[in-house]
């Protein structure tokens, strides 16, 4: 298994806070010490890491802990390899062209036969069943609609895809095409929004505490998804299995498989 | 106008030497202050790095400069803008993903009404005339062949798609499927391949000399590319506007418009 992390934001927000917990868990805190990539959305470009080593012990992970990048969309993974070898064209987020648009994938979990399922347009560079769960969510995107649809349509089309893949297994993942964040709860997931009044969080693995009302503004809304919990004294919430986040500037819609939508419990 | 720096080898080989001269042009010794990018194959992915921000001043930069990533094939790029925004999004080398191949791509000079050029599947994530051409490219290839199609077809076809992209205005590039590093000098573009009886070399903007006959295997053949001679002790071969250079394990063939085969001059 692997652990995800993602970010959605209203303004550009910085993650080493949430990144520094993950990074300690590929290899050092966690086991997952096969590899580890993250991707920072800013505009419709992204910068983008992958090192099919562990996060624990890397010289580049450690820079990314010093550098301030800001950005309204992250999404993060640590890898233990299931299937496919270790190296990197195998190390998640996966990332494609769609509609001019910059799309980012991200997988936790086990899809059994999905290699079976035909691809038309994207192709793996790797060996993976996640790259090809991707290939085929974008394939059955660009089958459909030859330019971007409207937020409302496309929500529901990858919601109904996210459905179809956690047919064969174990489908956590996260998605993003630069505009919004998606993410599908198979069997574990957790988030939760910072919003003002903001207070501490202390993470889970180490010492590191934040006072949030110092380190954001007024207006500042950030929704922080993950497989585990990365902070010790706030109310995460766990993802229902089956349902999809649609996150955008920071807000949390959820749809259910039969594409009802609900409202968050933490606004509800 | 741009610079560009390439790489092919037969065993996987640091570039850090050539790198450092190619990031002080981005803002120090050189005026391509608009952003840089550097792809390192590894197998059939890439790490690749990307920064809006003069590279001279990078901190991502340094790093690069101290970590030995081995490749037998990279592209890197540092720009000065003349179309397209200073963003993320227009940030050399591009990729895209082509017959589950990783395709990487970066261009130094100008195309007049390249955007008018139908695209059909590959689209433009940022606003630059390159990554149009770059897309253009694809989209072609895409259209004669399903799948990867034989190195020798594959290396004409990229020739006479860079020969019709040339008549639009200056179009050196360089071009890899993570198989075969293409440059096509459309203005400006020189070369040196160094293999035993290894000699010293030093750079042109600094005293960092190094002894590759320390440094590499006697079997080691390396060709580096780049807009501008980056050794001041070594001899740099000029590439003949309208040439495509086609290097695989470091070794050099030339194409030129018309198909034929000529040897390199350090060959022939």
């Amino acid at each position: 298994m692997c652990e995800l992390l993602g970010m959605s934001a209203n303004v550009p927000t910085d993650i080493r806070f949430s990144f520094a917990a993950l990074a300690r868990r590929g290899g050092e805190t966690g086991p997952h010490a096969d590899g580890w990539g993250i991707a920072f959305y800013e505009g419709r470009g992204a910068r983008a890491f992958h090192e099919p080593e562990p996060s624990a012990q890397s010289e580049l992970a450690r820079l990314l802990r010093r550098m301030p990048i800001k950005s309204r969309i992250v999404i993060a993974h640590v890898r233990k390899a299931n299937r496919g070898r270790v190296n990197l064209e195998n190390t998640h987020p996966f990332s494609r062209e769609l509609w001019g648009r910059r799309w980012t994938f991200a997988h936790n979990g086990q899809l059994k036969g999905v290699k079976k399922w035909p691809l038309a347009w994207f192709k793996p560079v790797g060996s993976t069943d996640s790259e090809h769960a991707f290939c085929w969510m974008l394939d059955q995107l660009q089958e459909r609609w030859r330019d971007l649809p409207s937020p409302t349509r496309l929500d529901r089309a990858v919601a109904d895809l996210c459905a179809e893949l956690n047919t064969l297994g174990v489908f956590n993942m996260l998605l993003s095409d630069s505009r919004t964040l998606y993410a599908h709860c198979g069997k574990r997931l957790c988030y939760l929004t910072r919003r003002a009044p903001f207070g501490t969080a202390t993470l889970v693995d180490e010492d590191w505490r934040v006072d949030f009302a110092q380190e954001t503004g007024a207006d500042d809304v950030v929704t922080v998804i993950a497989t585990k919990a990365l902070t010790r004294d706030e109310c995460w919430t766990d993802v229902e299995r089956g349902h999809v986040l649609v996150l955008r500037d920071g807000a949390v819609h959820v749809l259910t498989p039969t594409g009802r939508k609900v409202a968050p419990p933490c606004e509800g």
